[in-house]
């Protein structure tokens, strides 16, 4: 009777520390996925909800961006400058103003639009291929890299016969790998579609957005 | 024959506005693609990168976190704010101080680290029930929903016989909903393994981190 005791307290011994092994692995993995998968409540979800509130709001703002037309955006460099930390001006850090007065209106509010929200605006542009040429230009002169690749991607979605010659000259004048790819895929191909250029499926409209500044 | 080309061509123009509307879904789905799921150059990975690049440098900082000891930490409201806009103070967006002098100071640390990574600071904390006791305390005083939800997700994960009764008081003191339904669930069981106090798989250790302040 007193070695079964023994040998059950035993086991309750080992049942407990296998217990607490378990246990102590549920509080890293929970941990874990609180960081990596924070949904609602994660550091990714609370700074882009953050970001997103704060455009062209007074509230933190500590730089000014000029828009063609004197129209100008109350924006804040740090989120500026998660996107990039040059914007093809001196001492980024230090200047109170910057100057997208070389870009299309609509290019450069949709500029700021995406830099706050991964996003151009809705339905207030007309994302067609002239868009993102120009968008893409910009890209390459504020050294945003993310937006750079966006614009690729998204005319690499453009690309066909008669688009195809004019975006391969235009990849190579801005160094754009995606969309030089995605052209020599095409002449690459015997058959191909002849499609006039295309059409965006977007209405050009005035948004709130854009009656605000 | 001639009735053929006319069929032909007909189908061609069929199949033309049929390419037609899979470029323009494609382009449509790019977009989307791209906004929701960014990937490496999506603005939530920007963003998070910038925050955790930003914990404790002057760059872009207008705040300053006064620790137990008299350390700070430089900080940048529009970080904090993402987590929170009150943090237990009138005024938050008119502050250059904030004062976190009552927390122990490995808790007031790490609550700067979890703010700008999600993370705690990894091996730089006991992550014990009584550290995760003070920072739901902290995260009650600040007003920081997440954190306060990712302590009730920690300690709940910690619930057994011992700490069940002193949980379910705190969840109730701290008004802790996740906590008080993991407590409740432990109770509603008849058989309860009886450990002790769990002890943190996470040894104290001093990093760079805290030596750099």
């Amino acid at each position: 009777m007193f070695v079964l005791a023994e040998e059950i307290n035993e086991e309750l011994s080992d049942i407990k520390l296998e217990y607490e092994n378990l246990r102590s692995q549920l509080c890293k993995l929970e941990n874990l996925l609180c960081k990596e998968n924070g949904g609602e409540f994660g550091l990714s979800t609370r700074l882009q909800l953050q970001a997103s509130k704060l455009f062209n709001t007074d509230q933190f703002s500590d730089v000014q961006v000029i828009l063609k037309g004197g129209n100008h955006i109350k924006a804040h460099k740090m989120i500026l400058a998660a996107s990039g930390d040059d914007w093809g001006v001196e001492q980024f850090d230090h200047v109170d103003m910057l100057d997208l007065t070389d870009l299309r209106y609509d290019v450069g509010y949709a500029l700021m639009k995406w830099v706050y929200t991964d996003d151009f605006g809705g339905y207030s542009v007309q994302l067609d291929d002239n868009f993102f040429i120009e968008m893409m230009q910009a890209a390459k002169v504020c050294k945003l890299k993310a937006l750079h690749i966006r614009c690729q991607k998204a005319l690499s979605t453009m690309v066909n016969n008669e688009t195809c010659e004019r975006f391969l000259k235009l990849s190579e004048e801005f160094d754009a790998k995606i969309l030089k790819e995605n052209c020599e895929k095409l002449l690459g191909k015997k058959t191909v579609i002849n499609l006039p250029r295309m059409e965006s499926q977007f209405e050009r409209q005035v948004t709130k957005d854009t009656e605000q500044i």
